[in-house]
């Protein structure tokens, strides 16, 4: 297959959604765990993946299936299946004030409960998840996550590089007996240990910590965690027991289309 | 407790041990998966957590369990069990040319093996882990990655904030007619999107998604781990199902003493 074919039958899937902080109410948060959810809307079918950190529960649903369990909930629908997938769908990623999200957890099953309106209606919805296989913690979050770590080390290492480079400017300007005109723009030269060091032991640690990484997931994070997912597309499908070999995909689509 | 006696009490444990990436002889890695390890060793006993980003297991093993799988696998061996935790301990954490580390997994187990060798005897020894608690996953990797993700990003805000600094700093110089006497010391003013885009699509970012985060544990991603575990600590113990509450050992605990 050629890239252009390649690029052409590439449909974005469930690894390259990005995670999402599930905005249950909050009289729910404080006798639950937070949950993180992704999920993927298709023409006639979703997948949903959720987890505590601890569980992965996965669903995916479609056609007959799909209808039985919206008629069962909602009797008197009568609104195309298309229509009814963007309402679940927008309940569940851009949920209104009206919207109410509950979730039950029982053994190895996961029920999120969505109720909303539609059209005026009253619309419920359940995701019903059970145990998701074993490696879609691995493949959806730990090495995401892993490689989201790595690669902003290296964002970092490019950034201490240009305030060096900066500074360089700077002395350049000060050995030629430049002088500024306002004092208070007057910087340090740029420390990368006592940066750690700064960072550290500052006030605004104490506060990262303290939401045990829950912004992983804000927008520049969802941004990287899409863009390193779309790269490793393929990851899971085609990884063998042999990782050491497995970065072939990588050399063999150089440049992955974007969403 | 006051925070002096508390600090005086306070031992490094487990979660404040960053992950090690195995480092498994390049035979077996062609046929294995890769592997990270974190451990902790006491005067008497050993903690010793492993994974292969999809199972995790752990081993305590202490006192008279210990001293049998010793004299077992080394019938002759005198030296004290002091000794012979550190040359455990060095065998795993800095394993020499001499040192031969083997994996051998199996349904809920894992067994590590090493060969090496005590003074100038070879001397075995075997870690025998079976599946780790299921909060394991969570208090070991993922919550830790997600803090990670979280920090490096408020560095990266930090890090942004500085450049804006020099560039206000670099504008007020030139406003004054100063001229780079190095011309080839020029900057360009600092843009965060055009940065983002740029570390996105370059060569370094496809060889970064290639490692798989393989460099999300090197020396910095180890200190960060480090620091972000330590004052996570009781983070697992004093969990409860609440976790909107959960903050409250950061208020009492400002300052967590360093290992």
């Amino acid at each position: 297959m050629t890239e252009l074919q390649w690029r052409r039958q590439w449909k974005p899937d469930l690894s390259a959604c990005p995670w999402k902080p599930l905005p249950i109410s909050k009289v729910q948060a404080d006798t639950a765990d937070c949950f993180l959810v992704k999920s993927k809307f298709h023409d006639d079918f979703y997948e949903f993946l959720m987890t505590d950190m601890v569980h992965f529960w996965y669903e995916r649903l479609s056609g007959a299936a799909l209808k039985r369990r919206v008629m069962e909930l909602n009797p008197s629908i009568e609104a195309p299946m298309s229509k009814i997938l963007d309402q679940i769908r927008q309940s569940l990623e851009s949920p209104g004030k009206e919207t109410r999200l509950t979730v039950r957890t029982s053994d190895d099953k996961v029920v999120l409960e969505i109720e909303s309106h539609l059209a005026g209606m009253p619309f419920l919805y359940s995701f019903k998840a059970a145990g998701a296989p074993e490696n879609m913690a691995r493949d959806h979050l730990t090495v995401p996550l892993m490689a989201m770590v790595g690669e902003l080390y290296r964002q970092q290492q490019e950034l201490f590089r240009l305030l060096a480079a900066k500074d360089r400017q700077i002395d350049d300007y000060k050995a030629q007996g430049a002088r500024l005109y306002r004092k208070v723009l007057e910087t340090a030269p740029f420390d990368e240990v006592a940066f750690q060091n700064s960072m550290i032991t500052s006030k605004g640690f104490e506060e990262e910590v303290k939401t045990f990484g829950e912004k992983a997931f804000t927008s520049c994070g969802q941004e990287l965690y899409r863009e390193i997912t779309t790269r490793g597309l393929g990851y899971s499908a085609r990884r063998s027991k042999r990782i050491a070999k497995m970065a072939w995909w990588v050399r063999m689509n150089p440049r992955v289309p974007q969403a």
